[in-house]
């Protein structure tokens, strides 16, 4: 039994429904002054006053089994969750930076043979063990920084055997690590070099050799395309979700990230669980999602990294929109494991509130991965997924910012960060 | 004596002259591939190739006497310095933020009698010990993000005594801490409300009693003042900064941060070291300013966080100002230690180029805080203040951004952080 003791804040993030947050309830937070969790194994037990959390344990620990952790002027979250990443990769693409800052665009990048290709050149040279070691680095830093459960995409293989490599990995990190990585399958993240002159070509692969083989195989939950102009057309798109969804697997989609292209009305279309990146969304796209729940993954820090004009949050909440957050972790447009950073940017570049920002990043998030059952809440039942921030209380978080302000990490019930420090073994 | 071998790069940011970089110049970060750098006590005794690094410890070395730090695979840099930091204070500000998410401005708290002068109050009621352990926390920050020296300013006293204590804080902690402080007096740096009728009795008392107090006390190196509207003229601001240099206090000036008000003009006119913020600085005065030689301390956490525009870096680089970087750590408008990450924002948010953003850091800093005879490049000779990051170049730095990349910083010599983690003792 752990004790996570008489804390400044505990913040809950406990909703009155099982839906996804929206509009002004994404402010809701329930915060407990003051407040206890307990935790017994892998699970929460009593969350509350710290008063009645002592009583609890009292009244349900034997004497000498109880780990306590003292939160004295401390802040208490549900461990934070990131419902976007490609995080399996291989290399690093700093040499881009200064093109980019001379003005050269994603597309100009991409076009040029760099890009998303470059990544998917050293990912297939790759092996099994070094894309392994690569990306344990990268969960490390994750959990630094308070991130419990995350997404991984694949695409930078490409080809079945790459593609099928690289959800293994994730397969073994997520047996081997702390925290839980939910794969998705995302073939069609661009077409490769190889069918530039036939993408329907590779379109068909993606239907009738990769989607099976992912799904026999066990190795993603999810589907995931980039619709996007001169990547693959919403057809394209949406004939790659539906084969994904006879094979089981739940379609997500990269919708309107770098024009409007009808990617959200897509995901609304074909009742995709989550639309990512948007920021061209048309409005019609946006209505289309809060009428059919489709969760928003905003990816603020790609903006920031790419140098332009986020989503409008604002618009979305308004509208009904589910929104999460994401680091949207990658070699090209987002090389970052700061969750929390990205919270700070979804305040000050899209003026989400401080409130909202970790709604996006806990429940939402878990909505978005399908997890929301067992994770992105503190409360009795769930799942100990826990992190304690040198914060007196959320509005803190956002506040001080861009520094690591974790202090302490529980992962199914096992502290796995202490006073900052990684607790090993 | 240590001999950090091996490096991926080190990048010595030597000068070909003893003056501020300026221009392109500000891009030549004297890059040596595969380096190595030696120190004997607080001193750098060598810098090359690690070949060479190698033969000048097997001549230099008694043997046994060598600890080595592996730098393969690593950045080795000079420790970074912040020359602008207002790091002494009581309390944190974050429930201002969301008035601010709404749209209140800086000048809108600081007349509902927030801002500046609410961290005043809790200044002003802190005790010396309270306010040095709040204030070495904070260095602790800094240093785990590879800051060795800051600058630190008075200003939130705004009254004799306090105005001596948070200096006498400074004092102390430069002192008991690896980070080495350099002071400047700030008691310009508001009116506080029991002189808001008269302004211009609060500069006498300044003048008159707080200069020749702190002088004599030998408390500073620096005088500044808030040269802003509706803060202080620039008449007002000019006499206290000439009262300074009557007594030894070399200018600085806080320069059209939130107007153009004739600020860098004035920095210029008067032979100032240093014009800070800038964010509105005329074409004039830039011109001057180049003229002059004032270095240019730019401070985009600050626009980040209070979400406006970040100054015009490349316009001030192109007129041949020496550009240098900052926090301006505070606790209204700018609560971050990461230097690190002021980087990533003078990229992406001022296009500055990943080798200008090391210079601004590093040996322009040095000379924004007359330290470039001693710190801010790996030469033989200067005190050894170095950081190795996790990152293969200088580039990596901007590109994987936002987390912590420190891997070891060693201040006058000796290691304080190895491995990520602080040494003790």
């Amino acid at each position: 039994m752990i004790y996570i003791r008489n804390a400044s804040q505990v913040v809950t993030v406990a909703g009155a429904s099982s839906a996804p947050k929206t509009g002004d309830d994404m402010g809701q937070l329930h915060v407990i002054e003051n407040g206890g969790v307990v935790t017994e194994g892998d699970t929460i037990v009593f969350v509350g006053s710290d008063e009645e959390a002592g009583q609890f344990v009292e009244t349900h620990a034997a004497s000498g089994e109880v780990t306590i952790i003292d939160a004295a002027g401390k802040l208490v979250t549900p461990g934070l969750i990131d419902p976007h990443t490609h995080i399996v990769f291989a290399g690093s693409r700093e040499h881009e930076l200064n093109m980019r800052l001379e003005g050269a665009t994603y597309m100009d990048i991409l076009n040029a043979g760099g890009g998303i290709l470059s990544s998917t050149e050293k990912t297939r040279e790759a092996s099994e063990e070094q894309l392994a070691a690569e990306t344990r680095k990268r969960l490390d830093r994750f959990l630094a920084y308070g991130v419990t459960t995350i997404e991984a995409k694949s695409g930078y293989g490409l080809r079945l055997e790459d593609e099928l490599k690289q959800l293994r990995v994730a397969k073994v990190l997520n047996e081997e690590h702390p925290i839980d990585l939910v794969s998705t399958f995302m073939g069609a993240h661009a077409v490769p070099l190889e069918y530039k002159k036939d993408p329907d070509a590779y379109v068909k692969i993606v239907r009738e050799q990769m989607i099976p083989a992912v799904a026999r195989e066990q190795l993603a939950e999810y589907c995931d395309v980039f619709c996007e102009e001169g990547v693959f057309t919403p057809e394209q798109s949406r004939a790659v979700l539906e084969t994904g969804l006879r094979w089981g697997l739940k379609p997500k989609i990269h919708a309107d990230e770098l024009v409007s292209y009808g990617g959200a009305e897509l995901a609304a279309e074909i009742g995709a669980v989550s639309a990512e990146h948007l920021l061209n969304a048309s409005a019609e796209g946006i209505r289309a999602m809060a009428r059919q729940g489709v969760i928003a993954v905003l990816l603020p820090g790609t903006a920031f990294f790419l140098m332009t004009k986020p989503a409008n949050a604002r618009a979305m909440i308004q509208a009904g929109v589910p929104v999460a957050l994401s680091t949207d972790r990658n070699p090209g447009s987002c090389p970052t494991e700061s969750l929390p950073f990205i919270m700070n940017l979804a305040c000050f570049s899209m003026r989400m509130t401080p409130a909202e920002v970790l709604t996006a990043c806990t429940i939402n998030a878990a909505h978005a991965i399908g997890r929301a059952d067992r994770i992105g809440s503190l409360e009795a039942g769930k799942q100990a997924d826990i992190v304690m921030f040198d914060a007196p209380n959320y509005m803190y978080l956002q506040y001080h910012y861009a520094v690591n302000l974790v202090d302490a990490v529980i992962k199914k019930g096992k502290p796995v960060i202490l006073d900052g420090k990684r607790v090993q073994g």
